[in-house]
């Protein structure tokens, strides 16, 4: 774990991806979350939280609103720079779509709680200069294990099958 | 251009895309439009429209509403196996975040209007399996050209920044 890359945004951003996670989960959905942080030093802790938002899928009946695409659709319209000094932080490892979407921001850095639960494409935003931090996080790999085994088929739909 | 691998299917798919793209300008929105079909017997034609959309960065003030994702959400919760035998059509060449979400889901042929105004992620998408195919339609080339003449600060942050 390369703890010296975290900051005390890191810390703050995943706490907050956890939270979305968690509300996703209390409201029968896949507990997936995912908050899109820029440093900023007018807002307290220096912190400014774009957008956040978790995993759509059940409660929208959405086959696109995952974590980081709800925190990026909640952050709404953004001038092409101020996505270049943001870092988008996610409880799971991001799918080919939300991988795609970070690459297409530009986002330059991507904090990950978990991938033991599903690898998403990490090598790739690695290959395109993308900075990827896993923590390995343990809260994040329980909630997600659970939902898992509790709605296997839920969880086989939004990864698009096996 | 290979025509011997354009279907009736996909000339409707082409068309049903161009009308979303025509509909968005007409809207003030960018002239991008989408639509997922796959065959089907008991349908008109033997085609069956699962969804259909255009972007909404103007429209809704969307950063992830793009035409392919617009048409997927409409689409709503599907079986992972029901995009395995569908085709997405779009008027221009799929950005990261759509060639993302159509690896996510596994979707086996991608038709494309044009490929000169925008080129995305038609590399990667052959590179895995994705069959590929780019019409070099002139009205959807114009129509989107005619946009990014008209609102190139849009267009600009549609696609991330350069």
């Amino acid at each position: 774990m390369p703890a010296q890359r975290i900051s005390s945004m890191d810390e703050e951003g995943l706490r907050l991806a956890f939270e979305e996670a968690k509300k996703s989960y209390s409201e029968g959905g896949i507990p997936i979350g995912s908050v899109l942080l820029r440093p900023n030093a007018s807002k307290p802790n220096g912190i400014e939280v774009l957008g956040s938002g978790h995993n759509e899928r059940i409660q929208k009946s959405s086959a696109t609103l995952h974590g980081e695409i709800s925190a990026l659709e909640d952050a709404g319209r953004l001038k092409p720079e101020v996505y270049r000094n943001s870092t988008i932080y996610t409880t799971l490892s991001p799918c080919s779509m939300c991988t795609g979407a970070i690459l297409l921001y530009k986002i330059p850095r991507v904090v990950i709680g978990e991938n033991k639960n599903f690898l998403g494409g990490e090598d790739l935003l690695r290959d395109r200069g993308v900075e990827v931090i896993v923590i390995g996080d343990k809260d994040c790999q329980e909630l997600m294990a659970r939902f898992i085994e509790e709605k296997p088929e839920e969880w086989n739909e939004d990864i698009g099958g096996e």
